[in-house]
């Protein structure tokens, strides 16, 4: 059975996964990107190159990965039914994801084909759904949960989060999306497997996997 | 002007300082020593000895201090008025203060003299009373704000605070004590001096300063 990962999630120090306003300006809500910054000086993202633990948790999240979830406000800013809405994500012409992705929403839309192997499929049976289809698309390979919060919390309490890697961003928001609230009789579902900060970035990386 | 700082102040990964059901049995609430348990581990608390980070934040709670600020939740368990309460604080006829501690509460209390140079004084005029007390009693050393999570957000809801030390523990406890909600405009008011995780305790040391 694929594992469902969840990597590079960044979270405040009081505990929000995106600022508050989220908007097509602010994907991330207002000083929302600043939880990003980190990401943006590894090598990956073209930066300048980080601590070893930035650089070595942003390519954990690539290994072995054969699908991605996201639900639909990650896909996208486009709530209620589709419309006429030509929208294909955030990400251009060529998405890095590589592989089948599966946006949840309640409302349906053809796939949509994007260049370099991504294919955007829209699921309107629930979170197991989407993770039955991704898993068989996968390839022996593993299921990464990209977001945002509200799906990734769904998934932990349904209890189907295998990793969580959290990343805590020393900065506080004081309104937003929380990341972590509620998740039921989850809590105590995981264990601690590692626990590092990076001097530079001054992010901390805790990697939570399921007991 | 002394500073007033706030050391060791332990919060969950999803951003409780206390867990739910606080009592008597449970000063911290439900499985809220569980966030204390990196600390027990510290000489200071005459455990084996915990990584230097640790016993370094440990130590520099105590640096230069000449008085400490607590809330009455802190202080003990009774609520409303004191009554013929001879409660004494959790800590023992020899409280590890040794210097003059300021109780904020709304209801009078004579002070409490302790052994070890420990007195405990009650402040019926609010925050900025008991400061300006625990100021003049420093002598000229700085002032050390104990807890609990609410006195703390008050203190820096009113921009009073100069450090504030958290320690991050990876647990998730779901319910409890928020640390850090709400700060209001203070939210952009610190500075983030170091942030050191501890391979052995897994919890992370994140030192705030104010601007």
């Amino acid at each position: 059975m694929p594992a469902l990962r969840v990597h590079n999630l960044a979270m405040s120090l009081d505990g929000y996964a995106a600022g508050p306003d989220q908007s097509v300006d602010h994907p991330l809500g207002v000083r929302g990107d600043e939880l990003h910054e980190c990401f943006m000086l590894t090598t990956r993202f073209g930066g300048p190159g980080a601590s070893d633990a930035d650089e070595r948790f942003m390519a954990a999240g690539e290994e072995n990965i054969g699908a991605t979830i996201m639900g639909r406000n990650m896909f996208g800013p486009v709530r209620g039914d589709w419309g006429d809405s030509d929208w294909r994500g955030w990400w251009g012409s060529d998405p890095p994801y590589h592989h089948p992705v599966y946006v949840l929403t309640h409302h349906p839309h053809d796939p949509i084909e994007m260049e370099g192997g991504t294919t955007f499929n829209f699921v309107t049976g629930g979170i197991e759904s989407a993770l039955e289809l991704a898993c068989a698309a996968a390839g022996g390979r593993d299921v990464r949960l990209g977001g945002g919060a509200a799906t990734i919390r769904q998934y932990v309490q349904a209890g189907l989060v295998d990793e969580l890697h959290v990343v805590v961003v020393p900065i506080l928001l004081n309104a937003g999306e929380r990341l972590l609230e509620p998740i039921g009789d989850q809590v105590q579902a995981f264990d601690v497997a590692e626990v590092v900060s990076s001097p530079d970035s001054k992010v901390t990386h805790v990697q939570l996997v399921r007991r």
